[in-house]
């Protein structure tokens, strides 16, 4: 400590000092024009004429804390933790929040110790480029409709929430529970308050005695509000709430709304589910600035929501601001509405500038997260479907994740249903355990002709989704799934193609270039197979099986009605 | 948490619900017309339509989180913790962060648990009316001018502050040694930073590398700020700013300029010393409120500086708004701008109504704080001053803490100074361990006549302080000191008055309608004795000795020049 107050007094020389820069204070909302002054990895000073062993040139740009991301799910990326850390790094991130929700659904707890693990062995010039809080989630399995790859009950929450490994209990989706006063549900809540550690929220619309209820079990964030008002309400009942800018699901335009001058201390940015190329080519927290700056939100408003707020509400000590005795963590960007990110210093070090990580780090392997996919054989009989009468079809919406639930007249021949023209063959294939388990239906609204599609990535339990017109193609993907240890794979004619996920399924050990690269490539090809515009071929299938949203999903287990919470047939019930 | 969710969702019974309230949101600054619904202690729902075991009619006035006052020495109310706390909770305060410096710096640690213990066995209705976080005082002894009663090193600090008693460390006013790197001061610092405790500052008009260096040391408020540029430039550094509505000073009026709709956030309100007189008729945080207010800055504002930013600069879950979740510390008040309280409840309990404690609680008495007062047999001539030639006086300045230096020419008879009109002596005696130390010097600027005035309280070392014009009373005034424990002490002519402050010889454990008379009423009489227009008889005593404002002062040790920081002779030294 003595060697900050002499590097402060200038009786010793700094590490670095960020000269010419136009220095924004989050806490006053004012730009200083000046010097900042590190010394061992913290800001020991803002002033001028600093000693230092290291000078950088700031040029006039402006020096901003390090983003935080108050929520995200780096899985939703693709992306190794090493390459996600390079694209969010070099959008000027220094600390994610981050709840590993899929690979723990996957691959359980050990999921979690492999996404740590592997953040921790990125190091660049003595530090890790990237903080990452790690939450414990809180849903796994989601909803009791489908088979995860494992289960954390409310005991092995206790026991794994007081683990340094996890900063605070993920998302507690399950609202349901929360306002019932399910016991498991408050339990696992109940633990991670024990323990001093943070609940994350995600709450769309919950309102009234429903929200109070939410609120009063200690929840304290929502990335979920549907509109302003939802905000405002979530707002004055205590949560904070975190602006989305995620892949698909946005709700800055809408939500800062609701923000003020009195009231947004109480804001963050978040990224929830951001994949690859939106990290490369948009950025992460600097594009949500950019948005809520577009949304006449005043640029230091948002830099708060970005920084200092989203320090605040997670206890982050040290990070936030540029101040003395704060970490080092420093964006220095072009202006205050584009956010152009030109450089990025870690506890002082340089890992970043004009867009480009300086660091790179080889891929941490893990026996838990590989080989992941483990089905039962499967050949083209087992997807057989023998409908006839008034069919149960699960209709896809263009432009968004809802379902609809229409029914057709079909017959059957051989065992087989004939499909009807526009309508294919949805399967759901239980990935973890290889038990077989198959849950299938029709689909209309998707398109699709001359082969099938599969993904091993679906919210929230990730077993492979299969969508195709033709049983043996559809058994192709799903023999190509498991040989790649999970991805994407395309079966169209002769055509195969797969991308794989070898990581948990779900992420790929590839460079983020090939992530794209590939992504694009198979989504090219599988929009030649007629899949119909609005629908994302691979994107779309990621959803039909999350159980929590409207009408009909399908999981290993079979078809839900999410309004009626149950499982029902795929022939329209005699009345 | 299953009941508080019941509660919540209306499916039982609530403990209390408070009705036709305004409900002051802090986290929007808005206000909502409806019911608090408590349960267990905890706010379980704002809403309306409650069923309850028992129901408050707010009858339309204000409902606000009870307040927090940031920073304040309870012993400089003279009062003990439980007559302290009864005015404190009647004005709306909910909780308390408490240096008990003057107290350590007589009785050791053992003070701090005196004050502990005693707030802690104040109960009423199954809570504690007044939460109480304790500081542990980090400068024990103040200045290494002077003999305090004890002395706390950084060795004892790192293991006393690792203690539940303690909260994090007192105001850290040695800011010279911090800035200069000293080890045993940043040890302290260290060791509290090292258990996640804060750390309060105190550094009236630090300003740039000086600043920088005393908050790079981690320390995060201070409530000493000299004007508007002071708090501002406190602020851009991050340091939290307690805007001081103390007794003697008051730094609200001028301070409130620099606070602004951006950086409100970062204001908080504080007592610092304030008497009993001033607790009792003009409140505490509800005076503060009012004065904030009065000085244009929006209620909204006010009160987040009166609350949540408190409980969020010092980490207090559960306090600082009225939410779900939150303790039901609540304050019903008139309107927002007297902040007149009407009704206080804490944890649900209503604790204070109409400007009265309903509870009330026997004294605690500990042995550690009795009988403090112990200095060897004084006699007259013990206040001899062989003086002649060019005399050093201490000037009292009016209206204020500030002393001046004089020289003026005296002679000695009988080896005593003959003392000229308008001086009188002054003397400090050592009085925790009875060695006979006793720092003697001349005084102008203060009057008084036929006899001698003396307390026991005195900044920061707190050994008696004496004033008079002849040897014999001020002998006596000793002796009463002695006598009494502590306290106030008069002698003129014949009347002799003692005004007893048997706790640690600081606090008196009558109730606060008598501390407020005897000390007028002694005062009254001093003022007899014609001490100066603009002097306060006692109160001006209390700071004569306190070696860090300029510019003499006495110790037991001798006369200090505090811009030198040394000890000085009482005679002009030749050149």
């Amino acid at each position: 400590m003595k060697m900050l107050a002499d590097a402060a007094m200038k009786r010793r020389e700094c590490d670095l000092v960020i000269k010419n820069a136009k220095i924004f204070n989050v806490f006053t909302g004012e730009t200083e024009k000046g010097e900042i002054a590190v010394k061992d990895g913290v800001i020991v000073g803002i002033g001028t004429d600093y000693g230092s062993a290291k000078f950088y040139d700031a040029k006039g740009r402006y020096a901003l804390p390090s983003f935080i991301d108050a929520h995200i799910h780096v899985e939703s990326s693709m992306l190794s933790p090493e390459e996600f850390a390079k694209l969010s790094v070099s959008h000027g991130t220094g600390t994610i929040v981050a709840d590993p929700h899929e690979i723990v659904n996957v691959c359980g707890i050990a999921g979690a110790e492999y996404m740590k693990e592997a953040f921790s062995r990125i190091v660049y010039g003595g530090v890790n480029p990237l903080d990452v809080c790690m939450q414990l989630p809180s849903c796994v399995p989601a909803t009791p409709f489908e088979t995860s790859g494992a289960a954390v009950s409310a005991k092995e929450t206790a026991r794994e929430i007081d683990r340094d490994l996890f900063f605070g209990l993920g998302e507690m989706m399950n609202y349901p529970a929360v306002i019932g006063g399910d016991d498991e549900a408050l339990r696992k809540i109940g633990s991670a308050k024990e323990k001093n550690k943070i609940v994350d929220g995600h709450a769309p619309a919950l309102s009234k005695d429903a929200l109070n209820a939410y609120a009063v079990a200690g929840i304290k964030t929502d990335h979920e509000c549907v509109d302003a008002d939802d905000c405002r309400e979530k707002i004055r009942r205590g949560l904070y709430v975190q602006l989305r800018n995620g892949s698909s699901a946005h709700n800055i335009e809408e939500n800062s709304k609701a923000v003020n001058e009195y009231n947004y201390r109480r804001f963050l940015l978040c990224s929830d589910d951001r994949n690859a190329y939106d990290l490369s080519e948009h950025g992460e927290i600097d594009d949500g600035l950019k948005r809520l700056v577009a949304c006449d939100i005043p640029a230091s408003q948002a830099i708060a929501c970005a920084t200092l707020n989203t320090a605040e509400c997670y206890g982050l000590k040290g990070k936030g601001a540029l101040a003395p005795s704060y970490d080092a963590d420093i964006v220095l960007v072009e202006d205050l509405t584009e956010f152009k990110v030109s450089a990025v210093f870690k506890k002082g070090v340089l890992v970043a500038e004009n867009g480009r990580a300086l660091f790179s780090a080889s891929r941490y392997r893990s026996n838990a997260v590989a080989g992941t996919v483990k089905i039962k054989p499967v050949s083209a009989d087992d997807f057989k479907m023998d409908l006839s009468g008034d069919a149960r079809v699960m209709r896809a919406v263009p432009n968004g994740i809802l379902t609809e639930e229409e029914f057709v007249k079909v017959r059957s021949e051989e065992g087989d249903v004939v499909l009807p023209n526009g309508i294919c063959k949805l399967a759901v294939i239980e990935r973890h355990f290889a038990t077989g388990n198959m849950g299938k239906c029709l689909l209309s609204g998707y398109g699709l002709r001359d082969g099938a599609l599969g993904v091993s990535v679906a919210h929230d339990s990730h077993n492979l989704v299969i969508v195709g017109d033709g049983n043996e193609s559809m058994a192709r993907v799903a023999r190509l799934l498991r040989e790649a240890g999970g991805g994407m794979a395309l079966v169209h004619g002769d055509c195969e193609k797969v991308f794989a996920l070898d990581i948990a399924g779900l992420m790929s050990s590839v460079s983020a270039e090939e992530v794209i690269a590939k992504t694009r490539e198979i989504t090219e090809l599988a929009r030649k197979m007629d899949v119909k515009e609005g629908i994302e071929p691979f994107m779309s299938l990621v959803f039909l099986s999350l159980a929590v949203i409207p009408k009909l999903r399908l999981t290993d287990r079979g078809l839900i009605d999410v309004e009626q919470f149950k499982i029902i047939s795929s022939i329209k019930e005699s009345l």
